[in-house]
């Protein structure tokens, strides 16, 4: 991002960016479903949080999480289908804590390894755009594959960065059903449902919906133009009681809660029934735990992602 | 955040922090009621968007939004009640676009200004836990009185960053209903109500209430254990046309919308009535829109709170 660029709406910048971050001939779920074939479908998190630098014999300050993400690049980068940096572990370090975001990116990214950020934006207008720019405009430092949106502002309050995924054929993942206890009350309200009969969830026998599924309709909507998947996405716990109808989201579902929390493949294949190789189940404690050894990361991550499939 | 504090729980560590960032005798509620009495209840927005940058004759980039921040620091650092950095316009340039947000709050909490990081983060356990001590632990170099956090997740899953600002006597401000068109499909989606008596919200008349005011109703049982204000807020834009009652909230009332996006002192009081004296009206474009001249931001903030006080 530089010179007078405006913020308001994306620039096609691609010819003049590193090689690592132009933009792609395939929409993200395209390039998930690709690599998804040599590696399979899991998502591996790097979550440098206290109780994991410790248990690593690393300290908790800022070198303490640059060398926790080296060795994870390191055991990951030519081994995963996808991994997810959590945003939040280097953000409350400031602004050393993304310089060390920054370098992960470049170091993963120039290995072809899907990278996605777990941030959970979302604002509205110019605001909305500013975080599209920041993850996924090739100019910037910490461009990625895609980063995980929060619709609380309303789904079509993500609309900007809707808008560059599309242009740059990145991904933006949106939070729709969530597995941690708090969610139900807000995910499992009800809305009034789409009147389009051909828009319509395969749930939605009455007049309402839950907003769960709304978002999961909006995001299917989106992606409904392209063939394969398109560039957006969900996030469904695979631990949710009463998950969305996935059938027809057409983009990659983020699966947390597989693993230590519980979740297994086939609670997996049920939430994601129609749409099953979309899901990209996420593990990252089961995983991480087993480092600071980098063999040890690759082997857990090659062992979890057979059994994952088995 | 240094050595091998743990991030899964706070630490006491205001003994070793500089003045500008240690915890507080007041909450950030009393201490907003305190400096209101002097500058007025007004929260003036830092938001260094292309469009400004540009008005501004400053180029769209590092340097561009570095010199647009530092003149805001010093037009509102002795003249303002509260101030509101926009995140995403930092994030938008990583690492460098953290660094100068880093000084600049530094620079205004050295002052007394209250600062609002508008952040609007939401995660679960600890990654909520990163969020917390990101802006509200004594020694991140993001530390502010108070930041934005959303509650998609549920507000409970907000707790972590509750205990932080209760600990710390430091702010977080839940979105609850907001402006935007997009919103009402989420935040007036319809929840089970609170089954206690005591709890129940004004306007809760039948079995449910609107996810807005689910937000409210949990930010005011957070709040009610302090006398004059507690150190959670939320944000209730000015123009929401179906307004959450906020008679209980007991906290800041954070209202975007005042000015150039039509909400009036008139709104403001209609929507906060039964805690008018908690109302933060936010004005951003109108005071912004003036720059880059100090002065000129400095009278225009003025009239502006004195326009709003009458």
């Amino acid at each position: 991002m530089s010179g007078t660029a405006s913020t308001a709406g994306p620039t096609n910048t691609a010819s003049t960016a590193s090689p690592a971050c132009t933009a792609h001939d395939l929409t993200f779920g395209q390039r998930f479903l690709e690599r998804a074939e040599s590696f399979g479908p899991v998502c591996v998190g790097i979550d440098p949080h206290a109780s994991l630098l410790e248990q690593w014999g690393l300290p908790v300050s800022v070198k303490g999480v640059e060398a926790f993400t080296r060795t994870c690049v390191e055991a990951f980068r030519d081994s995963a289908c996808v991994v997810k940096p959590q945003v939040a572990f280097y953000e409350a370090f400031g602004s050393a804590g993304f310089a060390i975001l920054e370098r992960a990116i470049a170091d993963l990214r120039s290995s072809g390894v899907l990278v996605i950020a777990d941030a959970k934006r979302g604002d509205i207008g110019s605001t909305m755009a500013g975080y599209a720019r920041a993850w996924l405009d090739d100019e910037s430092p910490l461009c990625v594959d895609a980063v995980t949106v929060s619709p609380y502002l309303g789904v079509g309050s993500l609309q900007p960065v809707f808008d560059l995924a599309e242009e740059t054929n990145r991904g933006a993942i949106v939070l729709a059903a969530t597995s941690n206890p708090e969610a139900p009350g807000l995910q499992l309200a009800t809305v009034p449902s789409e009147p389009s009969e051909c828009e319509k969830s395969d749930t939605a026998s009455s007049d309402t919906l839950t907003v769960a599924q709304s978002v999961v309709d909006a995001v299917a909507r989106t992606n409904a133009g392209h063939v394969g998947a398109g560039n957006m996405g969900v996030v469904v716990g695979a631990t949710v009681q009463q998950p969305p109808s996935l059938a027809r989201v057409n983009g990659l579902i983020l699966m947390p809660g597989v693993g230590a929390q519980g979740g297994t493949m086939a609670d997996v294949r049920r939430i994601a029934a129609g749409a099953e190789q979309l899901a990209c189940p996420n593990v990252s404690r089961s995983v991480l735990s087993q480092g600071p050894d980098v063999d040890a990361l690759r082997e857990t991550l090659a062992t979890t992602t057979a059994a994952i499939l088995n």
